[in-house]
């Protein structure tokens, strides 16, 4: 049993908390040594890790095998999440960076500075990666963490979080600055929402039941995102080839993912001519398309498509994530618009189109946390993006949109310096 | 009784939300045309207003003096509120700004540019400037907003919201757009915490216990702010004189807000000089004196001065609010920053020293909202740091710190724009 065994969420949140003075004035060699520490920490223990991780497989045997994937640590994933540290290392530290500096008429001189943000809560599901992925942003950015992992992943997160605190204590920073929820026990996840100060920020990692109940009962603000209802609009002027092209990618490429693709909309004026050259398309690879009544009469006069059939209720309110795609006629481009606000959940939404006019209109009417022209909606994730890495993907509004990267864990705070200044 | 009277929280945060996209494809001109005819509107309804005020002053009368100052409003205070919405007419609009423009190796071609917020709830005291504030930063960003302003106001908030929802509907915007909980039922504030998705931002504005009420019951994030137990330090290296001057200044300007000075941190080889002298400068002003022992033994051998005392447990932890000041000797620099994060709010703390290595310390180590050197804490607002105007000063961490302004209500998406791209 771990000696942090017995501490509750809110003394990890404390000791989080205590440890930023120690990690804020750190310097970023410091915090880049930690990370290089603890990837070759990883490939040291390759064997433990796994071993822990095949105690977790053995309990865990029941669970689906997606599930089981997600869990499962081989070898060659824990080389890929050393690598992925190895790069983290690689990226420029937000922190210190000076915006906005101007001086006013009364002679303050006034900046703002990048600080790291503070303490992280985060409650994911039986996903190791994520456990390295965020004490390795958390720790470049200057932040503490507090993590509640899947309790089916204990064993291995456990054995993770280990090396994570033996590589800050071998770089001098504080232990304390990753505090992991050692136990399986339910009920610390409502302890842990309800920390009062010591956490700044939740980050929910997991299915939108996950979201809601956060929402209500977390006492510190709540990052929403990870779930996607994602749309394409093919316009008129789109070249249709080429339009296929992309929503088989946003389709196919990797269904089980929130920026995977849920709706194509289909402007009426090349309906019927899209509309079967694309089921045909999709039929190779076993999609099966629901259609409303708009696209359902354009194939009306044509042989079945096997996998096709007409939308029910609500089929256009679904995230998907597998090989099913919505199909809807629109009459113009405000009629996709109108059908994005009312289904999309704000993730990932484009255009797919020659006319450029149109595509600006699209990119200012449609209000999502990515907009697109002319690419497939899988491009929404950190890396994809160039931020190297993230944390999550936010389809809230408050604080950072869509992925969040190094900066997007951060805060500022004002400097002003005057010559004994008084405010008349 | 107005026709809203019957709308729930949940109701007119849901008719704010679907007021958002005709507001956010308005143009500037038409914002800053609401903004001046609702200036205009003041300034002719100022009996009007002025009336609906001396109703609900009547209703009032029984509460301190200071309370029934902050809900009046005479002729003067609304030409001062119609000149203040006149000045956001001239600020810049942040809506559309792009900025974080790269192309990826790829191709794509990535910025992120600036939208509205989304729907903001304001819970706030008796004092009806919030409702005009807030109305006009909200539109001119393109935000909508549900007020929920004191009870004891209603009369003259409902005089103003007729006027805010006249002026939208006047340079077609939708009136939907600022809703009014026109109640004085405290079961709509719990109400409004509960509102599921149609609010993106809660803005308490009021005292400790309201920001603990609102994060307890919260399901959007809430700003956190508005509480300042703010610190000066006087380095050795000050210049004593002036460093008297500021602390003054932050004391005495205007004792009864959040960023007015609560505690005094004394460099000890300066203690036996400057203490006497800062607490005979105060006794003019009748600022009642709280001294740690440190301080108290400093001044053991002097005639004892009126209106100082010892400090009491707790007294270093208080936001005054008044005409008090407590007083600390501490060993050195770090001895200070350690005193402020032990006791500070994290709203605006500084250093006072002629020392720019110090001072730079300072403001590396201090992890307020706004960090200071050589001025004094009261510069800390948005119309001080050149925003314009502000909704909120935040001390939470998520999103905005410090002033809140025009740009601090906007979020961003991010425009992905390729050629047919998809994703390996």
């Amino acid at each position: 049993m771990p000696a942090n065994g017995h501490l509750t969420p809110a003394d990890l949140a404390r000791r989080a908390r205590a440890a930023l003075p120690e990690l804020a004035s750190s310097r970023i060699e410091q915090r880049n040594a930690f990370l290089t520490s603890l990837a070759a920490a990883l490939r040291v223990n390759v064997a433990a890790i796994v071993n822990a991780n095949q105690r977790d497989l053995q309990k865990a045997a029941p669970m689906p095998e997606a599930m089981l994937d997600r869990l499962r640590l081989t070898p060659a994933r824990i080389e890929a999440l050393a690598s992925a540290i190895d790069h983290v290392v690689t990226l420029p530290d937000p922190l210190g960076q000076r915006f906005g500096a101007r001086t006013l008429d009364n002679g303050l001189r006034l900046h703002r500075r990048r600080v790291p943000l503070g303490v992280i809560g985060v409650i994911y599901e039986a996903r190791p990666n994520v456990t390295l992925d965020i004490a390795a942003l958390a720790i470049k950015t200057g932040n503490g963490a507090v993590l509640r992992g899947g309790s089916e992943a204990l064993a291995t997160n456990r054995a993770l979080v280990e090396l994570i605190q033996q590589a800050l204590r071998e770089n001098s920073l504080p232990a304390d600055a990753i505090g992991f929820i050692d136990s399986a026990d339910r009920d610390h996840v409502l302890a842990l929402l309800q920390v009062e100060n010591d956490i700044d920020l939740m980050i929910p990692r997991g299915g939108a039941e996950l979201h809601v109940y956060c929402r209500r009962h977390a006492r510190m603000p709540v990052v929403t995102g990870g779930i996607g209802i994602c749309h394409l609009y093919v316009d008129a002027a789109a070249n249709l080839e080429k339009a296929t092209t992309v929503i088989r990618n946003a389709k196919v490429q990797r269904p089980t993912v929130c920026n995977a693709l849920d709706t194509v909309l289909v402007h009426a004026d090349i309906a019927a001519t899209f509309i079967p050259a694309l089921l045909q398309y999709l039929a190779a690879d076993q999609v099966d398309c629901r259609l409303d009544p708009g696209a359902m009469e354009v194939i009306a006069g044509i042989n079945a498509f096997d996998q096709v059939s007409a939308a029910t209720d609500g089929d256009f309110d679904r995230e998907w994530l597998s090989l099913t795609l919505g199909i809807a006629v629109v009459a113009d481009l405000d009629a996709a618009v109108d059908h994005i606000r009312r289904h999309a959940s704000g993730h990932s939404d484009g255009i797919l189109t020659d006319d450029a006019r149109t595509a600006a209109r699209f990119l200012d009417c449609v209000d999502s946390a990515a907009v697109y022209w002319n690419a497939s909606t899988r491009f929404t994730d950190g890396g994809e993006f160039g931020l190297g890495a993230e944390v999550a993907v936010s389809t809230q509004r408050m604080h950072a949109r869509g992925p969040m990267g190094l900066e997007q864990l951060t805060s500022y705070k004002w400097v002003v310096e005057g010559d004994y200044h008084v405010r008349p």
